[in-house]
């Protein structure tokens, strides 16, 4: 906002162009709160116009490849999580309840919501979320579990609209990546634990065969999937090999068929005859099509909870929302970072308020409550995403021979680049994944579900919990720390930094990720959204006193950096002084430019 | 040999050097065969001097490391492909005629030999030979195979002898990478298919539970392996993190030490308490310490064999020789391959002369016979060079700031280069490794090795196997022909040749590989060193009519390269028209000044 426009003039060109902010503001209208549903009413304002080409956008090849991986990005971790929830919650939650749940917010989200990119389902943390619930009420009395959670979700469909109407999610701008990769180091141990967890059931309920067997398969499909990812990727062989395969066109392709073809496979390896039959290895649990897992009707009797109960309801629906608002907005966020040349705008208050209408709907029907999810919203907008390989050649000052012995000629380094042209923005292939989840809960599909055995599910979790860690910054610094300094590329903008500030900030963000991981595993599990949350005010308002802005500026990076973005959540964050957004994330700029955009694997929940 | 030389001086010449030729010769003194122990007699005249400081040099710290080293790095496999011949052969040979036969072949070697880094001991081939002539003579008296393997031995001696007294290793000198790449195929397949017949083994024989048992520790023991492996030595990781890995100065230690932490990791967890020490898997069998396996004298009653099977057993031995000449020699010359600076000589003719006195005695004792170790014996080369990491700078004409906003200052690209600066040639290391292995057979080890899981050597199989395979110039080339033409850097040598032409260099090399690995899986096994050695003849002879010079020197090279090698083998190979030993191998040149050395793992058969 440059001081020299007229208050006025902001005022008009930001209602031209659908964008909002209460920065210009003077007095009593800087109150965000006193603004109710400004932010929501600009969301619409801005993306309604683009509705029918959200439609029309969408008939090209790329939207029926980018529905069928999207399907299964979508569906495969979402039944890993949902056969921990069943085990935990007394076998409330099951597959059925898992695809309606997705089913539902992908057909809501995709027909009204702001950002269609966006893709809404179930997740690892609200699985937690339940069966720590679940902990707790069966203390008391398991039968008013139902009831218990039709209210936490009432409630919390309650704070989700009072955070859209005041504008709350405003303050998402704030989030670095600090938090969020604290955030991905947290999510990916977690997983791995569950995978881990999963493996340890298979031996107490099928006996020490079926246990050896499911380790087997969780840890063949890891192989599959993630050597085939590196293959494909080109970042694992040796360097002579890897250059031969670092052609990022055929990504999408290796990225969606691996996870298909490593299904099937050891799906279908479970099923050998012989030994690998006769071992009889839990499978996947399913109940008769279209009807709630446990024999009730899909609304929860709701009404007939104590009201004491209802009000104890209220603080978990208030946490089950802070969840949401950080999960869900970043999500929202890294399925629009700066690296996707979008065109159309998002609108987080809009989707915030549909959040709450799904968490309402979830709530009372006895569904896990859906919300945004990492890694499948970015891995959405990648799979839409037109790249184009370039070819980076930087000529050295180095002769052909290194012995000097035919001088004259002189050698280059030849490099892909890959680079993001433009993305398919649109609202059809969400959709039509919803209707091939509706699908999904039909018999025929259901009985092919039967087929997959949880191991399976176990190895899905130890590619996204492994794909979460391996890409962290947490670990890529903590990798720098300990390289051998000769061989660091000079311009390195870490190397500008004092190694003790380095290990200060990872230290930081670990005490983070350890603190959630250890609440994680008691029955004050639920109040890990707190944890999450304080990261951000602890970033924003102590971590300055102790880190130079300069250090900030290489390590930390606001992960809300898209023009699209920022119009959405009320324009630029307030910056320390003298700083523009464009001097943050020097190290991953650093990185794009040499290396190209960072693709998004399906494998991987930090973007 | 210039011309310009006269023969009188040259002949003078080679007799102060101690090498030997028979190139500068006229009429019937160019004939091999009529100079008997010509040969022989110039690799002990060689060498002699070099005995006192063959000992005096190993007083160094590298001489503990490299025995630790070499004991594990021996001892393994051993044991691994002893097991699976004790089962093959009515379990003749069991881990004492094993232990024997290294202890006894170290002990010779390092005490007699002429090139002391040649590693001696047990290999998968003898293995593969033994059980094969027993699944041949159980077909008429399984009784006769101890004293039938004895004369086998004995003929196999006395064509080795005759091999060396008539100067027949000199035709070593013509193996080119073209054979020795293909064997190194047809070994990492053979081992691959030995670790899973160990796995599949385990379900006939203890059932289900320990079946699957023993394949997740065969496959976490070789990820283990393979992982801190490729950690260590830097090629995995994504070109961030690499640079930040590759260290090479750290590779010695870890390689050494992976292998002793996987193994004793995995040993461990297969007596974990609870469900993995109630699940019965098989353990390494042991037997009476110093003791034959079988209750029987260790002296062979070989005189009291019907004179029939006698004459018969002389084909079998000509094929061992065939094997042993083939196997040996190229253990030994790539143990003295050109990237190892050696000052001291070898002797070929000398040590397969050694190598016909162990193979009878072992006949004799009913012990598998040892031969040279690949890829031992080129580790125990590495283990003991010194080598330096110099970092290599690239300069660039390309600015720090890709979009030119800063100018000026160019960037340089980082890579770290390692060079091979000397080698501890002694004799110390390879006895007192022939020591430990002796003092393995005492009761206490033999203990200790009955803990040890027979999964952990499927493991072994498989990171030996498919080290071999991974590095495997055939792979290479494969992969070369898969790769995106303008990413390939312009100075790589194989892009000045027709891609037909690398087509039918790898065909060539796999009709040889798989004619090989079908043939091993029938009774007609023992031929395969014929199918071997005929790669030699087929290359020298008829691939120059179907590649031009030039073709074969970018993907060929001759594999005895090392100046002190060829001095034993009577001088360079007689090259085609025109060409000079240096203007082979362009390919694996332009690798090493661009890389540097590669260093040779544990774990790859393949120099």
């Amino acid at each position: 906002m440059e001081s020299g426009e007229s208050i006025e003039r902001q005022l008009q060109r930001e209602e031209t162009r659908g964008s909002y902010s209460f920065d210009v503001r003077r007095g009593w209208r800087r109150w965000r709160i006193l603004h109710p549903c400004r932010g929501m009413y600009y969301d619409v304002k801005r993306r309604l116009p683009y509705y029918p080409s959200d439609i029309t956008d969408a008939f090209t090849y790329r939207t029926i490849a980018s529905t069928i991986r999207m399907y299964f990005v979508n569906l495969l971790p979402a039944i890993a999580y949902t056969l921990d929830m069943y085990r935990r919650t007394g076998q409330f939650y099951g597959i059925n309840e898992a695809l309606f749940s997705s089913a539902l917010a992908a057909v809501v989200f995709s027909v009204l919501g702001a950002q269609p990119l966006t893709i809404v389902g179930v997740t690892g943390l609200i699985s937690l979320f339940n069966f720590t619930i679940y902990d707790i009420i069966v203390q008391y009395d398991a039968a008013i579990y139902p009831q218990f959670m039709a209210w936490t979700g009432i409630w919390a469909a309650i704070f989700h609209w009072l955070v859209s109407v005041f504008n709350a999610c405003d303050y998402m701008r704030y989030v670095t990546d600090f938090s969020s990769e604290s955030f991905g180091m947290y999510v990916g141990i977690i997983y791995i634990i569950k995978g881990v967890e999963e493996l340890v059931n298979e031996f107490g309920d099928e006996g020490t065969a079926a246990g050896y067997l499911a380790c087997l398969i969780a840890i063949l499909y890891f192989g599959t999937v993630y050597g085939l990812e590196h293959l494909g990727s080109g970042t694992t062989w040796n360097p002579t090999v890897r250059g031969f395969l670092a052609d990022y066109a055929y990504v999408v392709i290796a990225d969606t068929s691996l996870w298909q073809f490593a299904t099937l496979f050891w799906v279908g390896f479970s099923h050998f005859p012989g030994n690998l039959e006769a071992t009889h290895i839990t499978r996947v649990p399913v109940t008769a099509p279209f009807m709630p897992t446990q024999s009730r009707s899909w609304i929860i009797d709701f009404w007939n909870l104590d009201v004491t109960w209802v009000f104890v309801a209220l603080p978990f629906g208030f946490l089950l929302m802070l969840l949401f608002y950080y999960d869900h907005n970043v999500s929202s966020i890294t399925a629009q970072a700066r690296q996707y040349p979008l065109k159309k705008p998002g609108g987080f208050h809009w989707d915030f308020f549909l959040l709450g209408c799904t968490t309402f709907v979830a709530g009372i029907l006895g569904l896990p409550m859906p919300n945004g999810l990492v890694p499948q919203a970015p891995v959405h907008t990648d799979s839409l995403t037109i790249y184009e390989t370039d070819l980076r050649i930087i000529p050295t000052s180095e002769p052909v021979n290194g012995d000097g012995s035919s001088g004259g000629d002189t050698r280059d380094i030849r490099r892909p680049i890959v680079r993001a042209k433009a993305v398919v923005e649109q609202r059809m292939t969400h959709f039509l994944m919803g209707l091939l989840l509706i699908g999904t809960m039909t018999g025929p599909f259901l009985t092919v579900l039967h087929t997959m055995p949880a191991a399976v599910f176990a190895g899905v979790f130890f590619v996204v919990g492994w794909g979460s860690i391996e890409s962290n910054g947490i670990l890529q610094k903590f990798l720098f720390l300990h390289a051998e300094a000769r061989f660091v590329q000079r311009d390195e903008p870490l190397l500008s930094i004092p190694r003790r500030k380095i290990s200060l900030f990872i230290f930081l963000q670990m005490a983070g990720v350890l603190a959630c991981v250890a609440i994680s595993h008691t029955i004050a599990a639920i109040g890990f959204p707190v944890l999450i949350i304080l990261l951000m005010p602890l970033r924003i308002l102590l971590m300055p006193r102790w880190f130079t802005l300069r250090e900030l500026q290489v390590m930390d990076d606001f992960t809300a950096d898209n023009k699209v973005v920022l119009e959405s959540l009320g324009g630029k964050p307030a910056l320390p002084e003298g700083s523009k957004v464009e001097d943050w994330g020097l190290e991953r700029k650093r990185s794009v430019q040499m290396r190209g955009v960072p693709r998004q694997r399906a494998g991987s929940v930090h973007r």
